[in-house]
This record gives structure tokens, sequence and C-alpha cells, in this order.
């Protein structure tokens, strides 16, 4: 019987980048960072399964603890039997009576159980020779519930309007794939937007994304007024009237000072206004949505866990969940948080940035369309053309979309050469600094 | 100029105690542990600042790691500048714009911040020679209103108002503190309520509960409602109709069977339930006390931070609010949850078992009592004969009361004997056997 033999943690940075790509109101200087997991089994089939928690830079050896905390969970089980009921490991992890203490499901200990998890689903993607997206949408309703721990969640959704939802979505899941293979999923960028960029490079960037193809753009805003109302007036009269343009604070702003704000960028038309204050105030957003319409309110990067995302939707506190693919406890978890979005028939729209989280997330959305909410509209994932050259199946744009992968696995594993480059601090690139 | 010249971190674990104290429905084999640092400084006088995070056992590494990442912010620093300004040390630390990323403001990374502002609190509370609580009593309200981030706050409470709520409880804060320390501080014990004990040593423990002086015990609840009806009535008809009870579930049920398993124990008149649902849940909690009154609701000792208080109280969802010392941001964010307890007129009970949260959290109810709230009634502090022996300044129970503590400092000073043997996995205790 073949066993989880071996979890390896890496702690991988990237320096900030000179040009302030990244740069936020919230997060002004970066080090893009992995804290990367790899597992590896007795069975011989020289597959391995990757995963990651992104970080920014400190901490991100913190992170690194946090997954061998977790890890040690893991290695010596039967690996068929475990990655059967990826349903049941989840609940064993997340549950652990121990380490749930420095949450619960919240925080370093949680993102570790994301990384872990998101690996053990790329390496059952590569055993069963799918990409995950496919993995998932091939898997029936009731599979799919079993993935699900509807702790705390029955109060807004139960097992069996979860079946229902997905019952609902079982037609035309072949039309679906199909769509997907030939036309991609609809992305927007970010790279224009970020704070520290001069109005000349705003603009190039502006055009180059409608050069590009794609229908919405995304401007960081919160550090300054003046600052914010002038790019948002010069990034609305380069890309015109149509084109979307979302704005995004970073959690800048307490409530009050979020609707002001945002009432003087409202003659720019934004769509939607991203984290304009703390991930942990459900009741905010929702005052914020009230007084900002018809202005959209989107939030979820930072949002912990499926509790967090049940009030939202709950409070009717958003018009857009973005879920991250790293940060609430993996794939599980994001199924979770596709059916409560189902539920309330609010769309998803991926956080997308950093380091493969681009990579990752575009598995959750094309599973999202196919099996879920099987829609498309209003829809779309965020895509920032960052270090992608080090993943080995790095996501591909075409025309302003993601197009489909097709490879197995879950697309996070990264090239050999980035550990022996930025592994910290003894990778070349921090030593021979 | 005197500097903080080193920040030490320790890695202390108790056993699992063989008599099932301290095991409830979701933590059913506790081992105690503190992630524990001590910050010596350059000053000559002999004072070093002592605090932890309180874990309960696996995870405690990821915590010591953490405390180590959040302390390497203050080493070198001018120790009389720091001390002079914590408000400005707390914001340094809690947004750091990098570290953040690993909450923020929640778990691992937030708890570490506690240890190192409690014990920076320690140390300066030593350096003035007066108990925590005397020191934060005898600052002005100005001062007591700069230790604040009213960040994410001031849709509920602004600096003005907080001050305002400090001014209006000058008058009497003499008489109040001369009162502290001729009659203590009121007292709850859970002692008596362990899931695991048989009903002979429940008994015997609720009648030893009531010859102590305790006017209020708690009982564990939540793994199985036939064996949660029977102690309930057991402990009632021990204690008589007029000793409050209250319940505490640890987290274990969902909104609906919160709802439903409370109903069938109001029989017996249980004071609170704790703890109903997930500590995420804001609007569980409200819905819970919607439907369980009269019994009320208390939450608090795994609320992340003072975002969501502030919602617990916005949403009506607590009639009770219990602090925790060690898992919000110390100090400084107890003190926002204080004055938000004020400006909501919910009263302050602390949470206190595990390694030294009896020792921490008696300073601030104390403090709470001379200068902000003004009030004791329908106030108590948890109490539990843990593992009391370990600290240098352990806490006094006298008929029921904590007994004010008179010495320098926040009460965190462990024996230097206790590292010894308990030191993981390397100490006596540990590597005996």
């Amino acid at each position: 019987m073949p066993h989880i033999a071996h979890v390896s943690t890496y702690d991988i940075r990237f320096p900030t980048p000179r040009e302030l790509d990244g740069s936020d109101a919230m997060n002004t200087d970066p080090d893009y960072s992995a804290a990367y997991v790899a597992i590896t089994t007795s069975a011989g089939d020289g597959h391995a399964g990757h995963g990651f928690a992104f970080t920014i830079g400190r901490g991100n050896d913190v992170q690194v603890a946090a997954i061998a905390a977790v890890a040690e969970h893991i290695v010596g089980m039967d690996l068929d039997r475990t990655l059967a009921d990826m349903g049941g490991l989840w609940k064993h992890l997340v549950h652990d009576s121990q380490l749930r203490w420095l949450g619960p499901e919240k925080g370093a200990v949680h993102m570790a159980i994301s990384a872990v998890v998101n690996a053990l689903w790329d390496l059952k993607a590569k055993r069963e020779n799918k990409p995950l997206w496919k993995l998932l949408a091939d898997l029936t309703p009731h599979q799919i519930v079993e993935l699900v721990d509807f702790r705390y969640l029955t109060d807004a959704l139960t097992p069996d309007e979860a079946l229902d939802i997905l019952r609902r979505a079982e037609p035309g899941k072949a039309e679906r794939q199909a769509h997907l293979l030939t036309h991609g999923y609809p992305a927007y960028t970010t790279s224009p937007g970020w704070l520290g960029y001069r109005d000349e490079k705003l603009i190039r960037l502006c055009k180059q994304a409608v050069a590009d193809g794609f229908t919405q753009i995304k401007l960081k805003v919160g550090a300054d007024l003046s600052d914010d109302v002038r790019r948002c007036r010069v990034a609305r009269e380069t890309i015109g009237p149509r084109m979307r343009m979302a704005i995004d604070a970073n959690q800048r702003w307490d409530v009050g000072t979020a609707i002001e704000w945002i009432r003087k960028l409202a003659p720019y038309d934004p769509w939607w206004i991203e984290e304009p204050t703390s991930p942990d105030d459900v009741l905010g957003h929702a005052a914020i949505r009230q007084a900002v319409a018809p202005v959209k309110v989107a939030t979820g990067e930072h949002v912990q866990n499926r509790i967090v995302v049940k009030q939202l939707l709950q409070a009717g506190a958003i018009d857009f969940l973005q879920i991250d693919a790293a940060r609430v406890g993996g794939v599980n978890e994001n199924v979770a948080n596709l059916l409560l979005a189902a539920k309330f028939d609010v769309p998803v729209c991926p956080h997308a940035d950093g380091v493969g989280l681009c990579e990752l997330v575009q598995h959750l959305s094309m599973f999202d369309f196919v099996a879920v909410s099987a829609a498309l509209d209003n829809r779309v994932i965020e895509y920032v053309d960052h270090l992608h050259e080090h993943f080995v199946d790095p996501v591909v744009i075409d025309n302003g979309r993601y197009v489909t992968p097709t490879r197995p696995g879950f697309s996070a594993t990264l090239h050999p050469a980035t550990f022996d480059e930025f592994t910290y601090p003894l990778g070349t690139e921090w030593s021979a600094g």
C-alpha cells in the first residue's frame, strides 16, 4: 500500500520589484513569497504534490513553520485512502484539537492547511491525469458535497441545499466544458493601477489593457484622495466610458471614510470598490454597500474562512465574492464558498496576484462555471503579470481571457531552478546581495 | 540611552492532566502551553519584561516562531521612548506591511504581538514600581485614548467618545481603588464543570464552590445532550436555586443546534451560554441570543480582535464580553475592547484559565472598574486552579474573589525552575519520558 512518504517545506521569496509593481495603500513594499510544500509518496509513479501559502515577505518563515506543524499529520498516511476522502482529511487537519487554538480556522495555521490540502489536490489530479478543474467537475454532486465541512454553515446552507444547487447545474456541463476549452474564462487586469506609477505609465498601461482585449481594469486607491481623483479621471478618459474600472482600497479606510472617499470617485463610474475596510468587518461592508450604491462592493482575498463568507452573504454586504485559493483552507473550503455564493446568487470574481495565485484560482472558477454556478455573466478572474515564469504550467492569457489549462494537476509546481535562486536566505538571489 | 537588548523565546508545555481537568467539547486533550517571551534591556536596573501566548500543545512551536518574527522589530529600540509611547509601538507592530499578510490582526501573528506587547507592559510596570492595573488606572483619559488604535472602530467609537467615557469615570476613582484593595474583584469558578468528571466529582466540586464563597459556577456542555441535561440538573440541585450557573459549549454547535440544545437546558436556569458557536459568527451569536433569551449569551475568548468585538456589540449579539488577555493584541487592544463594551453598556467578564491567563486578566478587569466602566455589577472574572504555582506572583483567591495584586508588573513572570522542567522537548518533564 503506497503511503505519503515525505513532506518538504521551502521558504521562497522574490525581492521587492524596483518598479513599485504590487504596491498599494496598505502593502507598500512587498517581497512576494511562497511558503512552499512538496509531498512525495512511496507509490513510485513519479508524482509529487505541490502547494503553497502566499505571503509578502517577513513572516514567510513563520508560515513555513506552520506548514511543517500541519504536515506532521499526513506523513505515513495511506495514500489511496487519503486521496479518496479529501473531505475527511480536511476535517482531520482543521479540527486538530490542539493546533486549532492558534486560530481557530484563521491566520497562519489555516493558511498552512490550505497549502497542504492544495498540495494533496495537486497530487490527486496528477495521479488521475486531469487538470484540477476537470477532476472537480467530473465528481458527482454527492461527492462534491462530501468535500465540504458544513460545520457553522447550516443556518445558511445545508448539505441538501448544496446538492440541489449542484444537481441544477448538471444539465449543460458538457457544453460548458467545451465552451471553456474553446473560449477560456474572462479576466481583468490590475497591471495599470498600482500606486506609485506616474500618470504616463498609467495611461500607457490602460491603453495596453484595451489593446490586449481586457474588458475590465482595476486601480489601487486609498493613499491620497486628490491623487485618486486624478488617476481615476485619467484612467476613465483613457479607457472610455464603456470599459469597467474597478477600484481597490486594500482595507485602508474606516466605514465613514470609505463612504466619503468612494462618493468622490463615483463620477468616474467605478464598477466595484474592493476591500474598502477591514476584511473582518461584515457589518461595515454592509453599511458601505448601502451608502455607495450603485458602486458595487467586492471583498474576499483576506476573508479568513467560510464562516465570514457566510455572514457577508447573509448581511447583503457584497456584490462580488473574491475568493483566494491559498488563504482559506484550500480547495475544500473554496468549494463551500462557491456553494454559498451560488445559494445567495452572488458572482465569484477571484483574487489572483502574488506568486501562483492566478495559476491556482483559475481551476476554481472553471469548476464553478462547469458544475456550480453554471454562469459566466459578471464573472472575471483577476490577472497580474507577476512571476508566472517560475511555474512549470503557467497561466496563459489570450485576448483578455484565461486559456483553460489541460495539463494534469493544480498548476502549482515551481521550476527546480527557482528553488536554487530564491530560497531565503541562502538562494543565489539573496546570498549574493 | 538604555535600549531593548535582547528578546528570548521559550516553548513551555505542561503535560495533559490525567484527571481530565481542562477537557471540554472541543478541546479534548490539551497540553496547556505558553509560547513565552522575556525582554531584557541595557538599563542595568535588573528588570525584564515577561509575556506569553497561551496555546494547548501542538503549534506552540509555531507560536514561538511568530513571537520571534515580531520581536525582531523591537531589539535595539530606545527603551524610554518605546515605553513612553505604547500606542505608537502597537501600531508599529500591528501594521508591519509584510507580516500583517499572515492575519491581518488575527491568528498566530496577532497572538505573538500580544505576547510582545504584554511583556513590554510588564517591563513598564516593573520600572514604574506599580502593578499593571494601577499603572493603567493612573493614566489620564487622554493618555489612555492614545493607547488605542481606532482604525476600523470609528463607526462605533470615536476618540472623543472614548474620552467622554473615561472622563465620566474620573469621579470616585480613589474610592474604587480603595474598594479593590479591601475587597478584591468577584470571581467565578469553572472547576466543577469539566467534561469527563463523574457525577460524584461534579457534586463534590459544586459543594466546594459554594463553601469557597463563589456566587457563580460554570459547566462545560455540548458533547452529549442527555449527559448535559443530567449534569445541569445535578449541579443545580447541588448549588440551589440562587447561585448562578453558566454553561459553556466551546464553539461546538451550529446556530440551529445551539438554539435547540440550550432550550433543553433552560429548565436548569443557566445564567449564560458561552461560545455557543464559532467565535467568528457575529450574526450567528445574534440569532442565538434572540432565540434563547432569557438565557444570556457570552463570548470572546477566541474573538480575534477589536473589529469582531465591535460587531458583536453593534449586532446586539452578546450580553457579556469575555476578553482574553493574550489573544487580541495585548493590553492596548483590550483597552479598546473595554471602551467598546462601556460604550454599548455590556459588562466585561474575562476568560481566564490555561497558563497565566488569570494572572494577566485580573489587571484588566481591575483597571476597567477603576477607570472605564466604574462598575462591578454582573461582572466576574473566571477562575480555574491550574498551574498558578509556576508564577512568581500568582493570583490569590479569597472567599470567591481575586485579591488585588500589589506587586509591580503584569504578574506574568514564571519561576526559573519551570523553564528547566517544562521546556519542550528538552525539559526534564518531557525528556524523561
